[in-house]
């Protein structure tokens, strides 16, 4: 049972030093050195520099409680005054609607210094911290989260042995007003098709109409992978799709999404279903396929009369349950080999799966999503919408893969916080409220029966 | 009649001159200046620098003599050692083969300073001149002959006035060994199509799969304009092309052509036709369409997962006679608009033609190709070919158009010159009796019977 008063305390406190928390969003989202790629290995020179660090940490030890693995990162994308923000973006400002702007103050300064913030309410409420707690921010998400893999799966009998459950905080609510628990995430298998003519590229005048031209075949092959509203064309890729369930349809009818503030954010109407049903499952729940662009052909601004010798096509498709990216890499190379085999050309074809993710399902029903539920019931008075995303968290599959426990992603912001954009935001409420939340979830967690 | 001993004398006089006329070509190669990169009007700083001079030039004034045009340039493409030039591209050498090699050799210094050498040896042999001599040499051909159309115009009914026939020299045998007369080429109508969707650039993750994708649809778009043989799919365009005549087909027999030569040429055995005759009239007298490339989509080296939210296809059609490029206009703008309308894409769409040239065509059997044929049998001792080029060379419609007088492309150079490329070079004996052939050619002008 959760000690309503407990929580009441702590809500009180949270309320109380919320200035303090603030103010330590402000600090942390002033380090400078935060920006990876200053510190990185990808400078430009080729030199090796060291990796920023990844921050491990425990807070409580006892055999008695369930212990939880928190996910965040410290590094943000980079950001200047003349990207186009309104105030400089490394130091936090609020706005008079309750803004913090500043780069990375959403994504994912707040989430990280949030929890750090929990502890301290329980702290100064001193009231007793109701689960082990296990931090592991990193530093490279923004450029892949290199090394972080390793590192994983080295400590995953060590460091994280004990852990129970995983709480990721960096990703959003679908829309502006209603918190949401994130379930699933689309997988991802990333191709190139190089189509090899002539050694050389070629005027289009003397040999346009006596060679096969790699462009042309390319082409070819690119309109019969997906059709203009977005089937997929290869053979057996939709074979591996889950069906969609009632229960899973009914799901998608409370979720706080409408079709307007979706045009907003593409800047368009060109969307393809007429209903947010259907839009949300084709993100979510279908595969995709994006044609992504066009290696060696002619791509610059104005004209030329080239005949291009080897055009690389770049495509990936978006993988959900229960597709797996080997059966899809068959699938695509056969294809691919077959539908240009029917083009009758000379060229020669190469297809390279460049990156395979797998899509990522959690179980809604377990204790873990169940605690984070209650937890948004007791703060924000209304049922969090279920969600899934269309991209991947790559690490959210790495930590359900190698530590085998249940992954929630617990999202802290709201869906126009702008991350990675200028003016990137996080609503003061959302922070304080963020900030209970933790806390009300690790109190639920405590209290739940499961196994 | 041709006065035999007088061209006798001239080629002897040419033979014994003839390491003088190298040592012009010599000059003139090593004349940095003729880069017309370098004092053309198109500067990198934006300031508009004066146009190198077109020279005009009159030589002889008899009105009982024909009056020929004779057109070439002095500019030339740039070279750089570091391109990977066996000598300095400026500083003109003779390989132990006889191959003068230098930037400009071929293209066009050879033939202008030919011209001049033509002159000079008939003063030195004290030969009456056969014609009045016309010259037009401009600096700006590599760079679009900026400048020269207007002059053309401007001078029509002055400068040009009297001009009975118009001769380039300006382009390149077919083969190594067999001189070639040009009566043909290709025009040309190029193209931009551009579908936009969303107002910028979207995660593919996230947006794929609901979102009508720009490049889905150009993709769609150009898989409809040409089979992967070539064949192009545009409702009408191909019913404007003349019917082959079976006297046209003759002429293609005794053309100095190998399929192996053009395989070496495009470093690849990718030819749509398995013979020589459907390859040149493929090349020649058939139109083509090449797709050039994709401006907006992801065109460098990795991958990117995006979604172009604007993408520009650029595309070309080579024409041939019968067709028009207005009709041809008229064509692709109703097929293209009609067939975005099938995709059911809430994308749009717009088509530009950037640039449209009309193909050329001139009557082999005026009295201008005659002697110049017969110019070839007196030098070459064989009929020459009757060749046509798959590109353009504006200035020859722009001479044609002008002061409506048959046009002749009589090179000097042979197949593997190199224009434009490294160790450009013109064989020796190209050059001496390419001197003689224009001497001969403006005596069989002066004896043959027209109108
Ligand atoms: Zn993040
Ligand atoms: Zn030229």
């Amino acid at each position: 049972m959760v000690n309503d008063t407990a929580l009441e305390t702590l809500y009180k406190t949270v309320d109380q030093n919320q200035d303090d928390y603030v103010e330590r969003l402000r600090e942390a989202v002033a380090i400078p050195r935060y920006e990876a790629r200053d510190i990185g290995c990808h400078d430009m020179d080729g030199v090796n520099l060291q990796l920023p660090p990844i921050i491990l940490g425990t807070y409580g030890n006892d055999p008695n409680k369930k212990t939880i693995l928190v996910y965040g990162h410290y590094d943000v994308q980079p950001a200047l005054l003349e990207d186009g923000w309104d105030s400089k973006p490394f130091d936090m400002i609020e706005t008079p609607k309750g803004q913090l702007v500043g780069r990375g103050a959403s994504d994912d300064k707040g989430p990280i210094i949030g929890w750090l913030n929990c502890i301290e309410a329980h702290q100064n409420a001193d009231i007793e911290f109701p689960v082990n707690l296990k931090i592991c921010f990193e530093g490279m998400e923004e450029n892949g989260s290199e090394g972080l893999e390793e590192l994983i799966s080295k400590e995953a009998d060590k460091y994280f042995k004990d852990v129970d459950a995983v709480c990721i905080s960096d990703n959003y609510w679908l829309g502006m007003t209603k918190p949401c628990l994130t379930y699933g995430l689309r997988g991802i298998c990333a191709y190139k098709v190089a189509i090899s003519g002539p050694g050389k590229d070629l005027h289009s005048g003397v040999f346009g109409g006596t060679v096969h031209e790699p462009m042309t075949d390319l082409i070819h092959l690119f309109s019969k992978l997906v059709t203009p509203s977005g089937k997929i064309l290869i053979t057996g890729v939709n074979d591996d799709v889950a069906l969609l369930t009632d229960a899973e349809n009914q799901m998608y009818k409370s979720l706080e999404f409408s079709l307007s503030e979706l045009h907003s954010a593409i800047e368009s109407k060109t969307t393809i279903f007429d209903n947010e049903i259907e839009t949300l499952q084709h993100r979510w729940r279908y595969p995709s396929l994006t044609l992504h662009g066009i290696e060696g052909a002619f791509s610059s601004p104005g004209f030329k009369t080239v005949l291009p010798a080897k055009v690389t096509g770049k495509f990936s498709i978006r993988l959900v349950p229960n597709m797996d990216p080997n059966r899809v890499n068959e699938l695509v190379e056969k294809y691919l080999k077959d539908e240009f085999a029917k083009l009758g050309s000379k060229n020669t074809i190469s297809v390279e799966c460049l990156h395979g993710a797998k899509p990522w399902i959690a179980n809604p029903n377990h204790w873990n999503y169940v605690a984070a539920s209650n937890a948004v019931e007791r703060i924000f008075k209304c049922k969090p919408d279920l969600t899934r995303e269309g991209g991947s968290i790559p690490v959210t599959l790495t930590f359900q893969d190698a530590l085998n426990k249940n992954v929630l992603l617990l999202p802290m912001g709201r869906g126009d916080d702008g991350a990675h954009s200028i003016n990137e935001k996080l609503d003061r409420s959302n922070y304080v409220q963020g900030i209970k939340l933790f806390g009300a979830y690790l109190h639920e967690i405590a209290s739940c029966k499961d196994e």
